[in-house]
């Protein structure tokens, strides 16, 4: 092997910061991890509210609960926002059918709806399958062999990416986008694979976009371990039929609310750092890690902030946004509110990545911006949060990107999170209670030293 | 707030490696994330075998089994290596008995005896309980307080620390010495609190070291919940006595062993790295994070290696060590053993914190050992293993130490390692494919660099 070696001698800048700093980031984490509050929050949101879908009776009783903790933490101001959001509704559980298999008889999938999509109507449909690989695929074989059929997307997502995310955003077009993209060429309804690394037997749901100007399908997910076995049918059975029925549906936007609390900067009261999660959740599960965690992180920023006295330069403000899993209706009314009130807000950190040790912080910004937040790498490394890095953000601050926010993603551990994500299993018993405190803390530390020394 | 400002400039320098060596790191991380075999290999250790105490019959069957997954790799030699090892008992079911508390009346502790300890005998013993919160404070309490009475060793863990070792590092005194500690005052039984950071409700066992020429008392580990519990009513019932019946007991020495395997070096085959992790566990739970899944990883090192078609130019050797929870005698012997023969080991790798996601390494060796690790930081960063640093190593490989060996610990995030630790739920089902095959990956990664441009 003849290999190639270079020498770079690099010549890294690092600001050494005064005791003061280090002391404050310490009292941060300290507190967090000593008298933290959010597991026990966590706890009540999903065991005495449990799963959130926009519209629902409970993610109202989550608004009422997070305003209440808000209140009781005596902030200079608690509120709601309200907002109009889409109403779907799962309906009757679901039915997927292989219908009489050589191989096996008769079998049921463990299937789900996926979000906004229509159902099948009472008696439900009957078609052939046709199993794809990628959206592509769907044009080579043209409206001839789809027409009439299920479309089977089966494309599990790469097990080498090692940030976890990253092998879902390669995978999850199948899912946001298959169903109309199947519908073009007759497909009748379509079967996708679970968005998750793991073979399992939980289906992941998760929204789906219609096209305007296509037929509407319905769609659902099924487990990969039932996606694998449907793929080992087709090989042998490429003519087996599979008896669908979904009763879930679209119903009239509804009312609900963005909850919003905030301690006012002493120095530059303007100047808004927004902290935030996402209080609706999927129906299936606890709407745990996501996104119960960023939501009890993002009001345990605030309570630390109080607990420990500090008085903070500029105003830090968490949002419970409603709404990020199926329209994003919650972050798209608090940047339109925000643009027309003319509020500046200089960072958005949220955290919808799951409670588990926290490893960095993503950023959406300029470079000037990021080289400023890399430069307290030091403060935050001794905490294991070392991997500040360009690229991040969040769904719901996103829309304030145009208004110049910098955004900022919290990045914890990505391993476990599409074990649960959608699940009926993203529920309390899979977060650990310091690795949610570590990430809340991680949160506070770095809205804390940004209002203090600005952006 | 007066704030100390500092500029420093450092000047650091990193080997820009050739294409060869990230391609091969990615090769590997991608062979175990794709094809891993550590974890059906875990799930068969912990599910088809279960508890491996030393001297029991699962830790024979655990020694025959990796030995056939060893040669089923068609390595260049797999042997055992036999030791004599202590075969401590538990015994029947362990009781702790409250009696006739005035706020509850009778209840019963969650306790489990501690390994090595002696039982009460068939009778069981009754006495008053002392709290203390260290070592230190028997002296200032001193004999006339302590003779006759169980002592109730119940300092927590210190939950500020990031790294939970150093959380256990800082209370584990009370269990490992306490027993002893305690008899020197004529105390009769010693209770600690469980050795873990969370509030829960199992007792984690771990050892006890009776001194000689002290009484040898019995101990036992309470649930953190339940030492709460009897704390508070201590505080209004000093006088409460507690029933205590343990039938443990120390058997003969019995033979069992190390397992062996290696790929031989083309280059330099007298220079051995040695991966390793170790074989026996407590009798509890399943030994999945304490030491299953440091055995695993370290097979699959070499099954990566092999498959990948690497012909490493010094010689890599996997070890499973016995005994490392009550004795460490496998260490003890593989390292006598290694001295008689006149081994070379340059470098010993132990995976023994669990199997959680890898964060780094720590380094037991010269600064320019260390030096050189951290010269091939570039190169495992991008798989989150960035933390290389002094300190480390790991029980088994500890007694190398005098012959010169450079002990590396793989070093997991260590955020949930204590919430199983020594219990009934150290079981497979908490451990995640991923995170294991990273760790095994990681560990991979290193050998093949020292093997490949030595240390």
């Amino acid at each position: 092997m003849k290999k190639v070696f270079a020498c770079l001698i690099l010549i890294t800048s690092f600001q050494v910061f005064g005791q003061t700093d280090s002391i404050l980031v310490r009292k941060i984490f300290n507190e967090a991890l000593s008298n933290g509050k959010s597991y026990e929050n966590l706890e009540y949101l999903c065991k005495k509210i449990g799963g959130r879908l926009s519209g629902s009776p409970q993610s109202l009783a989550a608004v009422e609960y997070t305003k209440k903790l808000m209140e009781s933490l005596k902030l200079d101001t608690v509120y709601l926002q309200p907002v109009m959001v889409p109403q779907w509704i799962r309906g009757k559980k679901e039915i997927a059918r292989v219908l009489k298999s050589r191989k096996h008889g008769a079998l049921n999938l463990r299937i789900c709806a996926l979000g906004n999509t229509i159902g099948t109507g009472e008696p439900g449909i009957t078609a052939e399958v046709i199993e794809v690989k990628s959206i592509a695929e769907l044009a080579q074989l043209g409206k001839e062999k789809i027409n009439g059929k299920i479309v089977f997307f089966n494309r599990p997502l790469d097990p080498t990416k090692i940030n976890t995310f990253q092998a879902y955003s390669g995978a999850v077009d199948q899912r946001s986008s298959g169903p109309s993209e199947a519908a073009k060429y007759g497909a009748i309804a379509v079967i996708v694979r679970s968005m998750t690394t793991r073979l399992d037997i939980y289906p992941h749901t998760g929204g789906a976009r219609y096209l305007a100007n296509v037929p509407k399908i319905p769609a659902v997910a099924v487990a990969t371990i039932d996606a694998e076995m449907l793929s080992g049918l087709l090989k042998t059975e490429p003519d087996l039929k599979i008896f669908l029925k979904t009763s879930s549906e679209m119903l009239q936007d509804v009312l609900s609310y963005n909850v919003i609390g905030e301690i006012r900067g002493t120095e530059k009261p303007d100047e808004i750092i927004v902290v935030g999660g996402h209080l609706d959740s999927w129906d299936q599960g606890e709407g745990a890690h996501d996104d119960g965690a960023g939501c009890v992180q993002s009001i345990e920023v605030l309570r630390i902030i109080k607990s420990l006295g500090i008085k903070p330069k500029r105003t830090i403000r968490a949002v419970m946004f409603m709404n990020e899993e199926n329209g994003l209706r919650g972050g798209t009314k608090y940047a339109e509110i925000a643009q027309n009130k003319k509020e500046v807000h200089i960072a958005g950190i949220e955290s919808d990545a799951g409670g588990f040790s926290p490893r960095g912080f993503g950023i959406d910004g300029s470079d000037e911006k990021i080289a400023k937040i890399t430069s307290w790498k030091s403060l935050l490394a001794p905490y294991g949060v070392y991997d500040i890095a360009r690229g991040g953000g969040g769904a719901d601050i996103g829309p304030l990107k145009s208004q110049g926010t910098t955004l900022i993603g919290l990045l914890p551990d990505s391993q476990r999170y599409f074990d649960y994500h959608h699940t009926s299993i993203d529920t309390f018993e899979q977060v650990n209670k310091r690795e949610l405190e570590l990430g809340g803390a991680a949160m506070t530390a770095l809205a804390i030293l940004i209002s203090e020394k600005g952006l």
